[in-house]
């Protein structure tokens, strides 16, 4: 097994000024991994409860990611999330949040989950990060994405977890506020100085940039006409990162600069539909065809 | 001669949360013009007043800038204006501008200005800029920029005047209220329709996007660990852009692509100390290692 995923698998109402949806599959977990099936064999470690319906789960089988640690707690209800974004999609209101069986999730890993050669922790507690890092000691890659909610609140949890990890994955604004840095190089070199080898700050529609202790990388956003649904983007882009660096052998710096454009990628189809409508019926084609429009632009 | 600007030179007073200066040469075609400088013959075409002394016009003197038709009106002031950054330098507040001689500024060209190659017509009241533009039909490459100011009140001259210019340099925001339209892709293709074969959008600390009808190509802003004072950085970049392109034969879309890396460069050094005091003092050592540091990192 390549690549595990510890995160969430919800169900999101989703309002934009384009359109609405009531219950759409969703979470960090969804879009990570359907992400990343295109690039390698992933799994995920979850929960859901008992309105989960085998046609919810349908979507993972087609693409052929890993259930097994997808625990389903029957008189439990799957976690929720509404949300509402603006004309300015990058003004994202918060409706309601249902945490249900998410509330008490406990990460359970087989034994061939923990065999996984790449980690990513999504945007969950980080003590159960922690928790989930310390089953996988010989993991050769580990990655981690967070929220300013735990920042508030856990952050010397969140510090410790995030000392135990290769790759940390989170946007700008979380990056200052982690630091209490404002100036966004100075910030990222003090969280480099905490342990991992590398930062990556997502920008939204101003793009990405990786930050390692010797060098500095950064690409645009691939321009999209229109964007429909943000909600995801950051996971897709994950999932896109990890499912890529998953498929080669060395995980070298050069493989990180790929890994980041076919992030990207992954990340502007995303917003092109709701939920993870667009990503799930991509082809390869379609993928290199605009990896390579990527790099025809930098 | 290679390339003229017409635009403000000004006396800036600036404070930021790093420091304060009362007095020191600013205005958009002195940042302009300064670094233009290193790449290329540029003249100035604007109007100081009587307190504009010798000594303040000693930097263009160093840097070989023309100013034949910098026009001196004795009994006059110099236009100056004041203001303050806060801890995030992308909020910035006007304290206090006053027009002074720039109020009733009639730009005059000498035939050599009129000759020039290339053309820049600064911020400026977009009749003004018409009237510049009609005086040099022959130019091969009018770029404009313009600011929130002219786009509320004179939009209809502001768009006529922009059907006549090859490249618009603006911010994304102005793009956005030029157009009305929120989504940047979408506006940069409808400012195209309008008339220029280009379009480059400055995005500050994420960088600069350039739009053709065929193409896109985005940079990412030089990563800068301090940031001292962003005044003029807009119009350093585009004298960077200009200055590199006057220094080129052939005004391609290659070209373009380079001139942008010249011109992040040259606003990556202007925003590290106040006013024009970095770029006025930079060797093409400097500016050419910065180059390379660039295409590294994308």
């Amino acid at each position: 097994m390549s690549l595990l995923v510890v995160g969430s698998v919800a169900f999101d109402a989703v309002e934009t000024p384009f359109g609405k949806c009531d219950h759409i599959l969703g979470g960090s977990a969804s879009h990570f991994s359907i992400s990343a099936s295109f690039f390698t064999d992933v799994s995920i470690v979850g929960v859901v409860g008992g309105d989960f319906t085998e046609a919810d789960g349908e979507v993972f089988r087609q693409r052929n990611i890993g259930t097994g640690d997808l625990e389903r707690i029957p008189n439990g209800k799957t976690f929720r999330w509404a949300g509402r974004y603006e004309y300015d999609l990058n003004v994202a209101h918060t409706l309601d949040t249902q945490l249900n069986v998410f509330a008490d999730f406990k990460p359970k890993l087989s034994e061939a989950s923990k065999a996984s050669r790449l980690l990513f922790l999504g945007n969950i507690q980080p003590d159960l990060q922690r928790e989930v890092r310390e089953q996988m000691p010989n993991a050769e890659l580990v990655a981690l994405d967070t929220m300013n909610l735990w920042i508030e609140n856990t952050r010397d949890s969140l510090v410790r977890t995030i000392k135990g990890v290769h790759v940390v994955i989170i946007n700008d604004a979380e990056a200052r506020q982690l630091t209490g840095i404002p100036n966004l190089i100075k910030a990222a070199r003090e969280i480099l100085t905490w342990g991992p080898k590398a930062l990556i700050v997502k920008r939204g529609e101003y793009g990405a940039a990786l930050f390692t202790p010797q060098d500095y990388f950064a690409i645009p956003a691939y321009p999209l006409e229109s964007v429909f649904d943000p909600t995801g983007a950051g996971d897709t882009f994950a999932g896109g990162f990890m499912g890529y660096l998953a498929s080669q052998e060395r995980l070298d710096e050069a493989a990180m600069r790929r890994a980041m454009i076919f992030g990207s990628v992954m990340a502007s189809f995303n917003v092109e539909e709701f939920g993870t409508n667009r990503v799930r019926r991509l082809t390869h084609a379609e993928i290199n065809e605009r990896f390579q429009a990527f790099k025809q632009m930098t």
